[in-house]
């Protein structure tokens, strides 16, 4: 028999309740953001310099959102997703504390759901992961739903439990950093003049730049956060695969989007929840991806009144411009080039709260 | 209406005199300068040991000369070059306080001539630019003069203004980071014998090795320096554009020929002017990169005894090996091989201050 | 005549004796980590998180053992084997105090040994190289043997000598960081609950995962590392040489053999021993790494109950999975998808000293 070398978890392993304490614990350095910069080209101001995220009130720069979610992702891989065939969706995602350089960052997931299909192959697998620094809080939360093959098929299917997710996390839920104003917010040196007033729902924003994918760059990205899946490496295998080769990880395309949006977005300073996300179609080393944003809602933050919340859709399309906004030609329904479709919240500061 | 999404400058936009506070400000770090080195290869021992430094009287590693001069660059795409058709030159350029991990740099720029060319669609606009550190202090300055796109081609031409710019900047401007000496100098861990009197004007080096450039590595190199320039990273659009694939960045063949200068030029710690270079012809992902150096002249620094200045000019060419010393078959006119000629000053320690 | 850019050493050059001091030194960073966990994926739990590394008695997160070793051997390049024909083989490697973020490295090399090969064209130099941190204590040691051109074939053969090399390091010459327990090791953070006591002699694992290597990677690792072997770096003149192709560093597939080894031998946290290794063929861009182990042998650590030694051989196949664990079809002759054959002793928590 062979020498076990992974969790190998398939359906019939996973238990409703189950708490999973994932491996490799992380200390997070600055090699991880200069990484992140070179991989990505983000500038939000916010992420780059120490001084200016102390000009708001924070001890240093925090590290992107994106980086958080992509490190406390990582760690899920080995136990969860090893053998899953699709990333089904996200909900309820909630950054917490920020995560600064120095700080260790480790995964914790509860299994809240399991719902075998029809076809007795495969199941649905629903967790609530939890990233957590070393004093034990959380930096980010959010739930996530999987489709795993079953090991055998024989197994019998488990007592189904789907859990109620909402599909927005409310403004009220929303993480503030502690200390975090907007007084002297520099818009000059974040790039640009537009502030939280100047976003109404409805606004769609071509971000107009693009970025061609290689395999060295998703390849190291997906490395750096530990990230094992394997359909993301191994030419070899994938030569005889489902696409003919390797799959670029889903939450490179997202920090990518993200970085894209910087253009349009350059104050919305922090990412404060993901309600949903879907990736929509598979991107390939060699496509260029394009992204456009809408907001879809915005609201006051009675609790930091120097900011306001953005809800943001940003759709990225690969070897499509997005000048005329693509997005779906029916209900579910995407335009061929679209590969993601991510629905969530960024804080951006409020014009009348600055300098007061 | 588009809504807006970068300062979008096109020619009949700049004004004489005109003052731009560059986004995005930055924080180094221990990550950029491991990055740099992976990017590049580089081997000067200033730059990569601490201990050297301190031996030296720094506090610490100084980052690369190069990696700053790429950072500040950065920040300048945005607003200056973005509608840019040709990098025409750079000139006067002077390194200041030596940057290390931890200080932000910043950019600003003054534009210092402007001159519409005859055909009436484009422009030439010149800036000064500074980079500075979170003190104020000015880490870099150059000149540079690109050719910009007008978007309306009726806007009326300004008034012609253009800058006075010293062909070479004088030994006395160059500026020797405080505290700097070569008592014990180790050539053997610098990598090299050859001192500032073993180098004489006329002496021509070729530096052997060579670099093939791979598309993630100068993506990576220029967005770790957050630079925007859309041509380096959009393979969908290039394929239909001018070369028919993305462009290599000039900043990184610059940086790619220091690190290979180092075979020759071991002791050369530290660029301290920039008195022209140009970017004589393209380079894309595949080509190969040999370099070689004219020694052009030398200094004594009465400031700085321990140092003299070498006025080098290096050139670097693609697929075609330098040891018959490869530069232009007539005058401005270079052979085809040819991609960049680089003419700036490095510092060396001499011989007869050592050990004193 | 050319002006001298490299130590530029023959077979001829060598002596007997001889003492070599390796530029650059190189400060070692957050930077690099972030980079190593880029280009290999590594999950180690004690280079990758410093608080796992502080519950074990370490200050903080030591570098990852054959980052070190790669660090090391760069320097040794220039030197020695720039004019390399073929790296034969190392012996006694052993590793020495752990290596930490802000520590300096250098490299100090002896000739032990030389023989020149009958042709009269080549011979064999034998190094015993050293690296040294900054208060001079040693981080690694090892014996290497390459063959070396001559440059000029007439000069007179040097008296033959080999230095007697040990096949292993004896379990009680390999380094115990001091303070190192395993009170309170967490197998659940570490990723597998398998520790000394459930290795036996003859098992085989397969480590089941691989990784495809892009030249982009392989010369980021290697110049990393600033190995300046011009054989990973120079398409335009590798196009015409041996293989028609850049070759891939050696150490860069110890590497990810080593990365890849995590399934299977997850709490195999340290290499403290390097007892031989072989580049059994070469490896390319484009080719798919796959690894598998072997239990060589397990020892008791007297100094160090908390502790025991596995000697592992771990063999690297390229396009070619390992569940049936390829390896020689006669003694010395190597399957033809084998690139590696890499023999070295593991640390490893032991059950029964945990939590004591």
């Amino acid at each position: 028999m062979a020498f076990p070398t992974h969790p190998d978890n398939f359906f019939e392993h996973f238990r409703v309740g189950q708490v999973l304490e994932h491996a490799t614990p992380r200390t997070v350095t600055a090699g991880d953001t200069a990484l992140y910069t070179a991989l990505y080209g983000t500038r939000f101001a916010l992420h780059s310099s120490d001084d200016f995220a102390r000009s708001l009130g924070l001890p240093q720069a925090p590290l992107d959102d994106l980086l958080v979610f992509n490190l406390v992702f990582g760690k899920t891989v080995a136990d969860i997703s090893l053998n899953a065939i699709a990333n089904l969706g996200y909900a309820a995602g909630r950054f917490g504390q920020p995560v600064y350089c120095g700080d260790t960052l480790r995964t914790v997931s509860t299994v809240t759901g399991l719902r075998q299909n029809k076809e007795g192959q495969t199941g649905v697998v629903y967790v609530h992961s939890r990233g957590l620094n070393q004093r034990g809080e959380l930096v980010l939360e959010y739930n996530r739903w999987v489709m795993v093959r079953k090991r055998d098929a024989t197994a019998p299917a488990p007592h189904p439990v789907v859990p109620e997710l909402p599909s927005t996390v409310p403004a009220t839920d929303l993480a503030i950093p502690a200390g975090l104003h907007s007084r002297g917010y520099d818009t000059t040196l974040a790039g640009s003049p537009h502030l939280w007033e100047d976003y109404q729902p409805g606004e769609r924003i071509d971000h107009v730049d693009a970025m061609t994918v290689e395999e060295a760059d998703h390849m190291l990205a997906t490395r750096l956060y530990q990230n094992p899946a394997r359909v993301h490496f191994n030419q070899h295998a994938e030569r005889g695969g489902r696409f003919g080769r390797r799959l670029v990880y889903g939450g490179h395309i997202i920090s990518l989007a993200r970085a894209l949006s910087f253009n349009g977005l350059a104050n919305a300073l922090r990412v404060a929840a993901i309600h949903g996300g879907r990736h929509v179609g598979p991107t390939f080393a060699g496509d260029t991806i394009y992204a456009w944003s809408e907001v879809l809602d915005k609201t006051p933050l009675p609790a930091a009144p120097d900011f306001g919340a953005l809800r943001i859709r940003t759709v990225a399309a690969k070897d499509r411009p997005c000048a005329d906004f693509p997005y779906q030609v029916a209900e579910g329904t995407y335009e061929p080039a679209i590969v993601l479709d991510f629905d969530y919240t960024v804080l951006m500061p409020r014009r009348e709260s600055r300098g007061a």
